[in-house]
């Protein structure tokens, strides 16, 4: 298997175990929030090397850009599980409570999220700049918008 | 610029790439850091739903264990870049010093991974629980060995 493929089966994958219970599958909630911190900082640090070529900081490196763009989107669906019930308490966190409270809501943005995530992988395949600061805008606003309702700063 | 020199720029590209100090690819230690750990907790959570499986702790889901499988091989080429120079301090970890002393064999350690991961997946796809356990083997194996000579207990 090549990593491209084994990334767009990663994205495929993660949808259905979205839909999992937490207690399914993380033996604690200390577990939950560990996994669901380390997929996010990792799919932060790759969303952000895209970010740094789409606002200049970095010169623009297709190759790149297009690495850290499906990275991105195999992973986008991952942290979700990781916000089950029972995993508001157990190891410090910045989530909010409303995570818990409003489910649906909260889901929707990382639906929101997966979407984006999958047109800025689309874009990066292109090579072309401009459609990847097309793309990225969006992207950059479902996380914001999800950090803005349910993170605490 | 002739073909040639292009596609030999393009693989001194990739290997410059490749060279890359954590320093050009994380802002500050801390990052790499929290960068190796999250991605090897990850990582780890969906080894071991395989090895709950292989090892009749859960029941075998041919599904699970290949989207499991899938995750772990697209992301067994991640942690690496998070050992780079200058991140053996920064943050609370395990790593031992022989990660940047020895780093030929420590790099040999995460090759192997990649190589035992992708062979898993390979496995995990003809949901055959008897391929799944052989390939799991070795791909355990190599975890273990890279831990138990470079990581703190």
């Amino acid at each position: 298997m090549t990593f491209k493929t084994a990334v767009l089966a990663v994205a495929a994958a993660a949808s259905t175990l979205l839909a999992l219970p937490a207690n399914a599958q993380f033996a604690k909630p200390e577990e939950a929030i560990k996994y669901r911190q380390g997929s996010l900082f990792v799919i932060g640090q790759h969303f952000g090397r895209i970010g740094a070529m789409v606002n200049g900081k970095m010169p623009f490196d297709a190759k790149a850009a297009q690495e850290n763009a499906d990275i991105v989107a195999a992973m986008s669906a991952l942290p979700w599980a990781g916000f089950g019930p029972g995993t508001d308490k157990g190891a410090p966190h910045k989530a909010k409570p409303g995570v818990w409270t409003e489910q649906a809501k909260f889901n929707e943005h990382a639906q929101t999220f997966k979407s984006e995530a999958a047109k800025l992988a689309s874009a990066a395949k292109t090579g072309n700049l401009d459609q990847i600061k097309t793309a990225f805008g969006p992207a950059a606003q479902s996380c914001k918008s999800c950090h803005d309702a349910y993170r605490n700063r």
